[in-house]
């Protein structure tokens, strides 16, 4: 997976990470994770459920999130986006009929014309992923979990059927969820790379994502979930949920969707037979207990990134857990 | 072709009007010619010569010209393009490795992108060019000369054949032609209306346009040429060359390279046996007689469009010449 960190380098010193991501948390939790260890030595596999072609083109949210917030060029309002992008493009395919709610920057359409572009001609999705971070001066590795297409569909409880971002961005992310249908994720190949990066890393991290949307489709591609499984190396998930509450995004209707409770605890439950260790919030201490009867150990840390100085804290806290694997 | 306008009006008052059209010149030829005539008896059938894929969308330049100019939009300093539009786009291609010698603004982008997504979905050329008009308030008639793929290819004397694009834009129109290539317009089928729209005009121009490269494909595709002469209308053609130069554009180079001489007469001989009569500017006064004994009826006046009542008084010129047809 990087040639430039021999498989046998001491853990302790850089060890090679893989980290299982969506779009703003993982994003943030990154540009932490490399302060820590050196970024070469870290690939984010990534969930690409929330794919889908707009305006002709081929979106990757979390993919271009990740990679645009490496590459320092997010816009961190939005958490998504280029920095100082503009929106001729969508308001005038407003003005011309469409339907604009997914608001597109210019640059930021160009990037998926580019993409979009490059599939045509035959060139792969992780290609042209590592094409681009190579490019913008990303050295993270970055793989998309899949080749194949795998959309995201939210079941709502009348019975109505959404992609991903329609639930999302055009309705808002409403509380009605009856299920989440991965069925796509499920069919899946992995990436090209995903299976021999998890089979080589010396520690796994669970990015504060979410666990239904954002981790969920990674773990549903046939072969990841058995990789981290057939790992040795240690797993540790840092909990989306602090105080009851996602940090940001909709993960509650949609872990109440799947029947999970909406608390670091449950969380941790629902990822107790793939990890080792979990990182939660000093506002849910009382939970630590609970979680360790899981079997897991654990960490209580201030996990809001407010910056990326806390991200890297909370990282190390993370890398520093999965160092006292037993 | 447009029903508003019954067929037995009368040619003095309201004539049915077909404009043979390019780009630029028969725009501003255009805005002044429904300044004398009432916009909707004016059908414009425009080159699709020109045409090419850049960047995923389908450019059609003098369709697009002639729009944008008829709704007030174009960018009048370079003639094309929308006025005030940005760059992003391009800009961002530009930086992700692209050739980006075809500087397509943003907005002008998304009307090639709403087009394309709308060819995709199996509307016609025609059909989107109609109902963008209608939407930007035009209410002269577009009509594509054709709807299937005419590319002018121009062939130069070191034996390299370029798409008229990539001559005129990307190599700056060099000298060199042999000869121009129009075998695609020439095994094409004339767009929905065109023979129609011929048939049923009062009046027939020649824009102030390329007669190589923006005439030449229109007569080129079979039916229209014929229909032209079918036509009981009177044809005028209005000289694109004033004192043995192109008002603008590249047309110098290629009269050469068909054999044409670049004058106000060459061009009046090229097109003797279709027209009924040429209008020429002052400058070239000392050609009318010459021009008269190929049996064309002549009108000398200021063709140089400096606005658009400069426009209408050269369009006024161009049909009062063929009120007096006999």
């Amino acid at each position: 997976m990087n040639p430039k960190t021999p498989g046998n380098s001491s853990m302790m010193s850089h060890p090679n990470v893989v980290a299982f991501c969506g779009g703003v948390g993982a994003a943030r939790f990154l540009r932490g994770l490399v302060r820590e260890v050196p970024a070469e030595s870290v690939t984010a596999i990534v969930n690409t459920g929330d794919d889908r072609e707009f305006y002709g083109v081929h979106v990757a949210p979390d993919l271009d999130i990740v990679t645009y917030t490496l590459a320092g060029l997010i816009d961190d309002a939005q958490g998504y986006g280029l920095m100082g992008d503009t929106y001729q493009l969508v308001d005038t395919l407003s003005q011309l009929g469409h339907e604009t709610w997914f608001r597109l920057g210019d640059r930021d359409f160009a990037h998926c014309l580019h993409r979009t572009l490059q599939l045509r001609q035959g060139h792969g999705l992780s290609q042209t992923i590592a094409e681009l971070r190579e490019k913008l001066g990303v050295e993270t590795h970055i793989l998309p979990m899949s080749e194949s297409p795998c959309p995201t569909l939210v079941e709502l409880t009348d019975g109505v059927t959404l992609h991903f971002e329609d639930y999302m961005i055009r309705e808002g992310a409403p509380d009605r969820v009856r299920s989440v249908n991965l069925s796509a994720a499920q069919s899946a190949t992995p990436g090209p790379g995903v299976l021999q990066a998890i089979a080589q890393a010396q520690v796994l991290l669970f990015c504060p994502s979410n666990p239904v949307v954002s981790i969920g489709p990674l773990l549903a591609v046939p072969g990841i979930r058995d990789a981290i499984l057939a790992s040795p190396a240690p797993c540790v998930a840092i909990s989306p949920i602090v105080g009851g509450a996602p940090i940001k995004g909709p993960a509650t209707p949609l872990l109440r969707g799947i029947g999970v409770e909406v608390s670091a605890l449950g969380v941790a439950r629902h990822y107790a037979d793939l990890i080792d260790g979990y990182v939660l919030d000093t506002k849910d201490a009382d939970l630590e207990e609970a979680i360790q009867d899981l079997g897991l150990r654990t960490r209580v840390t201030d996990s809001i990134m407010v910056d990326a100085q806390a991200a890297g804290r909370l990282a190390r806290a993370a890398l520093e857990l999965a160092e006292t694997s037993p």
